[in-house]
């Protein structure tokens, strides 16, 4: 196997583990600006997207997928570093049930508001808060699907880097853009950009499925708790409502979003016929 | 507190604490046909749903809210036998990170196919199977908000009442009709009371938002991974499809049911007008 030529650590204080290690708190990413991402699917579509590829780890005693191992050598002939961890450290590091005995470190991509270049027909999504990792990584892997451009992360405390929501968005996490900003200028961006802001609140007066939304849209999303806040939804240009049947009040963050963004995708497919 | 009058358990080999613990295996639950929720929420729409409460559990050290302490009393007048758990004893029966100290013991309640009264413009959900609990649980929760009337399980393997399920729905299973079947019996079942069978998959030659759909109409979900087995593809009425933008071949499985759920009850509701 070629990538038995990367150093081995079976020491779980070795460095090199340590690192990895850290990543996996906010704190650890927050000051290095680097991720986690694990799993065949996930390290080939960071390849395709020309993700930044820091590092490389591999179980060998896991890695035993074909395409994985050519991925690891292609990887390591590209001149990337990378260890081989024992079993028992990599076990340490993944959220996997069945391991695929592969991974990466990876530099974080942000993009500043003013990069953002808006297609007159596009979809957004915005994300005040979530309370779940792994709901917010189902919301990403749901926005790229139903056809969005990026996400815009409107709170410190919201992390698309976490290991549970980067394993939930599938291998999204690339194509989408990624924008941290105050909800201020995020506000102030929409309208300078004229991009509809629409949210879903119980309160809304309007059914989601009865706006016909003008486009560039993005849809904003509040934490599952406590939904938008009153600040947001004071200022936002529409705010829907999703009808609940039964004595349910309300469904599934990253459900909700699921339903709205791709009602406003099948608009958007109409509109621009 | 007046739940205090309920007998102490702090002994982990107490057999009324092992009865507890053997409920969050599929064995215990199948044995005995009973199963566990926690929660205030839960337990509040149980009564409502007056579901059959076995007995009571409650940790006098977290069980602080007052409407949760007054359902506690209200279970202990009606002659509802419960014990109180040591903190640590809770502590091992809770998936809650933050617990709220009250839950109960209840006797799982399944309908028959023959039992099951279709109305002419009734929606329906149908899982194949499903690999994760929390999935599913979001599913059962979707299909209330979305106006179901129940449920049906094609796969022993999938249980309604796994404690991780029970916790996703938020108390909607109480709702609905939970009916356990085999497939051909499911199929025969909607050929005879003219339900529509609708299933959604990749290969489906008709966008979901394309279709008039006609109702009674049953909503059919595959797991994860695999999607629908080509058995119960090939025996449905409709195969409808999502389309994926971006490099998506799949969104979330609750997310799916969500979208194709609340499509197809708006056009109920055109529908029925």
């Amino acid at each position: 196997m070629n990538e038995n030529k990367y150093p081995f650590v079976n020491n779980s204080h070795d460095p090199r583990f340590l690192a990895l290690r850290s990543l996996q708190t906010h704190q650890g990413r927050f000051r290095t600006g680097l991720y986690v991402i694990e799993g065949i699917r996930h390290l080939a579509r960071a390849v395709e997207h020309n993700a930044a590829i820091e590092s490389v780890f591999v179980d060998p005693s896991v890695l035993s997928n074909l395409f994985g191992r050519k991925l690891a050598q292609r990887l390591r002939k590209r001149g990337i570093p990378g260890i081989r961890l024992s079993h028992e450290l990599y076990r340490e590091l993944t959220l996997a049930t069945e391991p695929q005995g592969i991974g990466a470190i990876l530099r974080q991509k942000w993009f500043c508001l003013d990069d953002i270049r808006v297609e007159r027909n596009s979809l957004w999504l915005a994300v005040e808060s979530m309370e779940s990792p792994g709901n917010l990584g189902t919301m990403i892997r749901t926005a790229e699907a139903a056809g969005a451009s990026g996400i815009f992360i409107l709170s410190p405390d919201c992390d698309p880097h976490d290991p549970a929501t980067v394993r939930a968005t599938m291998g999204s996490l690339f194509s989408q853009k990624l924008v941290k900003c105050l909800q201020d200028e995020f506000i102030a961006w929409a309208r300078s950009n004229r991009v509809t802001t629409v949210a879903s609140s119980p309160a809304g007066l309007m059914e989601y499925k009865a706006l016909r939304y003008r486009f560039p849209a993005v849809l904003v999303i509040g934490s599952e708790k406590s939904g938008l806040s009153d600040q947001l939804l004071e200022t936002v240009d529409f705010v829907v409502r999703i009808h609940m049947h039964g004595e349910c009040d309300s469904i599934n963050a990253a459900v909700a979003s699921g339903v709205l963004l791709f009602e406003m995708a099948s608009q958007r497919v109409i509109e621009s016929l």
